[in-house]
């Protein structure tokens, strides 16, 4: 039995704590969150104790923490789990530093833990279906990534003040899943952005519509386009283009059921946002930490991935400052 | 809490083992199954004694009881858990006998016990979407109800022999489609049916492709066609034509991937088979005759549905094997 | 270069002189219509003289008749063309009465001319495709077809007086398809219908809604299900399944548009009605007739297709008043 | 009778001269090619005489030009059929010189002719829909436009080298689509660009690959992504999100056909490149210049459009080149 500490029960904590829930050999034993309600739920789901975040560090008998705290919490956690030994699974993004990040890094190196990065996207089974594709062949040479991503709509003002912004905050996920995608490191960034969903937005510095153009060494391009407003619900799409043909994942929506009238066909919006839409890839991703933890060896973005991604969000910004590209080193 | 019986613990009574796991207020206490690994498994899952049949019924304590075994023991089932007072779900058919299926639920009516079957294709949320639509006027007056069935492949001939023949054993739920998207009874039913996939179905007395054409008393239409081989999966498909337009329900895949080359598009083949495509239905169905037994009101389909649609099915057989429409009383 | 006279310059009289006047070595030589606009506008169009029947079938340079006249004048005309010598495209049906039309096609058999009959949708694109795809094996032994067809809405009853009904009008095209698609003669057809749409159809002894089954000596099923209505547009769709597989051919739409917002998804209704939909057919119809005329072997809908056609809808027809199924030697 | 001349006609010419040919009281009175057999094939297409550039210029009863010469011959021709007083439809683009192109508008402008340019795409049905959706307000305000082009194959390398590389001779369609859909001027450009399908493109000082970002004064975005490769045929999308939702015109496939296996679903490669895909839309580009000729009030892509795309392509190769977006006055 491997046993797991949950930190933070909130909506991505409860998640992850149902989808343990559904595996064998592996439980949450313990569980934190300040407010009581939401540990209680994750108490009655699974049988955890409440615990604080030192207790769940010092119990011997805990093998891993799923870190879903708030993001300024990360790199704390994530180090004091490392210093104890910990199999460790954080919620991007580490950091909104990439100095902090790599210090991070620098530490669960040292202590030799493994640290997997909540990328959920890359578990989609239309994605990593993609994936599978380039992996076989399919497509041939990898040209040209298009990703776009596009929220249903903007999150509290709140929330866009302490997220990082966009780029940091929301294309993080689609630099990793071009990453993942293009098969070569990133070199050069180039990205543009507009306040054009609303005005709160652009006054607390951040954009709400943006672009991003990537580049590696052997020239492959992946663009990116981002919007904090769809009404047609979660648009999540990447098509991938090579030497041999192309390669895309579509859209889901609720149900398959079309209705046509005089004005036309029609069908239901897509799925509404991410809860819905990553579900199994929610499900799928702690599968793979479990198998992980379980000694198997899959392939799982790591901390790497999580600094990658961070850095390609902040030379994004650095071009949405300049209006120049900019060389990754 | 509600207390449920469990008669049988194979496939489909541990899918509906699982569904009522997830549920609140409501426990598996007690399965049977003469397969001792079978209801060991749900015992695991679900903490439920294993009891014989006669214990589960004599058990005061118990509400309910799901029937999950084989077909031929379904009638007597249904009627001793009526006598005892307890509410049933019983997978479809009831029996291949219409006669044996009047008596049971006289018994059951008699009892005033509640009594649903297992149409689980109702619950399916692209059919039901379906019914909200023509519910909600979307297509005007129906006039024309569609419906393709079509299985992966044939299931074995033993299957075959026992299985009460093509239209009482697949298309049975094709005829509780038909009624369910028509909204009015069928009075007239023409079939035919050929053996093209495998003799052996032939020798068995059994046809393996057919149609069968319904009508309503307004002259409503329904036209059906089944295989037994599809080798691109499981095919699902309804349409419903009426006088201001059309509602269909299209298939169901895997993946949302498409792959382009030199040769043109693709997609995958559609979900295997039922336990895939109707994996939500099967959740919903159960979900729907727990929230029954909770004291709410909801639509569910009934013993009377599960002897029309055995009727449609005997009818089908008549016209058939005498090539004449056949009229219902 | 050949030479065609022209009987009939309505509207489809007016396609086909479009057709061949856009081919090469091929010309409309005279055009008969007792409607004098309409006559002038084929000679506008292509230079061609106006002429009686009479001088037409007398006129020894000229190689071949189109015959677009009311259905009523079909017969005799063929025979006359016949005995003047001169290969024959005819609109469909022939006449609405079978044994007319053998009578006919002995005279054009005796006479050694060449009989096309307009059944445009073999040329249709899509159609012709499932076919080569049925030729390449790609589906395998075909087992079931399925023909959907409905007209965006009823003729006028005068018209429908006239038809033949429903069967012979409408279906006729889709008996000819089902034949196209089955490679196997029918030996047995089953329909029904319904007056559903509006009751004059009814009062003038028609129906407007109907199916019908046919049955091969082998055991190949085709379903076909015809409406004079869909508010959607014109809807024509076939889908063969064989051993190996499926091949369909789908609606066609004017634009590929697709608008999203927060009610879903909407595509534009499907191309009107047959002069849209089939247009690109009328100009390969008229293409193979003009390629036989100069000699080159390629398949064509024969007279006999034209015979075989009828004898299903007079059979279907039979079955509708009979409740029986109808085999035919 | 509208007169036109026509200079050049190889394939392009053709088209036009078949448009034309089709249209009511308009006719190719003149035809000018080096080749005799491309003016002898406008001759027996149209009846037009074969005649020097110059006769054209002088013959009073032309009323307009159609320039389908090689560019380099453009700019010259248009100045020409100006100070003769003819309206004048010119292949795009213009030159490849902006300031070229701004003395000939000039020249044009002075002598008060209609210019239009051959931005046929503005024509296509689906992108012109996809227009009307926005005129309508069906997308409200704009904020994204994703242009995806990408050609089947590489032209000849002589051809690339003549060009004006990709940004001039492949994208400038793209930003006159991207500048028709916008609905504003666009303000800045950053585009990047590799060599991925062929060397010898990157010998020639071009790329195949590429990808450009345009802003407008508002904060609009439009992302254009190019590519000499598609094995699946031409590949020709739009997608336009606004405030209210998205407007997307999808590819064109020459047949609905579909089929089914057990290695799942496949469709038709796309049209295969632009006289197939953009067929209706030559036509239609044509019957709007007759139309104009005629005094028809008709939006049309003018000279100024022209140039405007022309700097956009300039602009792209100087972000290219710097690796900085460049700003538009």
């Amino acid at each position: 039995m491997i046993r797991i500490g949950l930190l933070g029960a909130g909506r991505i904590g409860q998640t992850h704590a149902r989808a343990v829930a559904a595996l064998d050999n592996v439980e949450i034993t313990a569980v934190f969150d300040p407010v009581d309600e939401a540990a209680a739920f994750v108490t009655a789901l699974t049988g955890a104790r409440q615990a604080t975040v030192s207790q769940i560090m010092h119990d011997d008998k805990i093998d891993a923490v799923i870190i879903a705290t708030p993001t300024d919490l990360h790199a704390d956690q994530i180090e004091q789990a490392a210093q104890a030994g910990k199999a460790i699974f954080c919620e991007k993004p580490v950091d909104l530093s990439a100095e902090r990040v790599r210090a991070c890094l620098k530490t669960a190196d040292k202590a030799g833990v493994k640290l997997m990065i909540g990328f959920n996207r890359r578990f989609d089974q239309n994605f990593s279906k993609v994936r599978e594709a380039l992996d076989a062949g399919k497509v041939g040479n990898v040209e040209l990534v298009q990703i776009t991503s596009r929220d249903p709509s903007a999150p509290p003002i709140d929330y866009v003040k302490r997220s990082g912004g966009l780029f940091r905050d929301m294309m993080i996920h689609d630099f990793d899943m071009a990453r993942f995608l293009l098969g070569e490191e990133v070199v050069e960034v180039s990205a543009t952005g507009s306040v054009l969903t609303d005005p709160a937005i652009g006054e607390a510095g951040d954009v709400d519509t943006a672009t991003a153009t990537l580049r590696t060494a052997s020239g492959k391009i992946a663009v990116i386009t981002n919007s904090r407003r769809a009404s047609y619900g979660y648009d999540q799409r990447v098509e991938v283009h090579g030497s041999k043909g192309m390669a895309s994942a579509e859209n889901m929506r609720p149900t398959t059921v079309v209705i046509a009238n005089e004005e036309g066909y029609s069908q239901d919006p897509l799925l509404d946002f991410f809860m819905e839409r990553y579900a199994e890839a929610y499900k799928s991703e702690l599968q793979t930490f479990c198998a992980i933890l379980a000694g198997e060896e899959r392939s799982y973005p790591s901390g790497i991935d999580g600094l990658k991604a961070l850095e390609l969000a902040d030379a994004a910004v650095q071009s949405l400052e300049t209006g120049k590209s900019v060389k990754l080193s």
